[in-house]
């Protein structure tokens, strides 16, 4: 919130200028949530959240990038241009009119999800992944910002109530 | 160009209504870009062109990330916002504004790829990656949205030029 991340230290580790950021132990830095998720996916022991065979790969690619760019990245643009977002020293360009499409791309990509739910019981199918991570961030930011996540959506509800209860984030 | 990516028979089998889509003989249908790229990697043999190893996956996901956004995604938006794109039938709804704004993005990320290029051989490293093809995809998307690549960015030029020599470009 103090700009940190648009100092010119920041963007030599970063020339995005955006958080998250990781820093490994021998100054390598990966940006991109994306990128940062494939990196503690690979080195770690436990379940994978990118899945193991390509075809479970791809289709959790697919649904986290259906998440990430209609409802994460959605709700980002309608904040950041069609609300006062972070405030006039940090929002030195904003678009309303395409924030405020990007808030009907995400409602509607919440309808999707809704029906998408209906035949699986995660986002990517039967499986907990990265795509339902990035998707409970979206909602949260979505509420964050103030857009309405209908109650007519049930499974999209229900699914956001069971991971609500998950250890990870109830805990 | 005749819309059939948004007929309904073409929305059940990708409901983001775009290309590509590659359809599987089991009736599996994979959408977005990268999760294309990830079953074709991950299924057929040969060298891959995502990593091997979590660090190597992580640059090179984080490089293809600023490649597609920073540039391919940013001349989209130009294209499809800020010029008549595909004509009027199509383009059903723009905002110039902020197509502009893209434009400035694209040309932002040419000039940060060529720094990137004094460094490194290729976009991510030593090794001819997704990356690569996606930036470079993006330069010609670029050119035929009549969006200027400087002739001064001599590692951009020099780069490209090298991957256009390669077997799978030029042959």
């Amino acid at each position: 919130m103090g700009g940190e991340h648009r100092s010119e230290a920041f963007r030599t580790k970063n020339p995005d200028a955006t958080v998250p950021l990781l820093e490994l132990d021998d100054g390598t830095c990966i940006a991109q949530c994306n990128a940062i998720t494939e990196y503690i996916d690979g080195v770690f022991e436990g379940p994978s959240l990118m899945g193991t065979t390509p075809k479970e790969r791809a289709r959790i690619s697919m649904m986290n990038l259906r998440a990430e760019n209609g409802l994460m990245n959605a709700v980002g643009a309608y904040f950041h241009h069609a609300t006062p977002g972070l405030g006039p020293v940090l929002e030195t360009w904003q678009c309303p009119e395409w924030g405020n499409k990007q808030k009907e791309v995400a409602c509607a990509t919440m309808a999707y999800l809704d029906r998408v739910l209906a035949d699986n019981e995660f986002i990517a199918g039967d499986s907990f992944s990265i795509a339902d991570i990035t998707a409970f961030a979206g909602l949260g930011f979505a509420e964050f910002a103030k857009i309405e996540i209908p109650e007519s959506l049930n499974n999209l509800q229900a699914w956001r109530a069971k991971i609500a209860a998950r250890p990870s984030i109830a805990g």
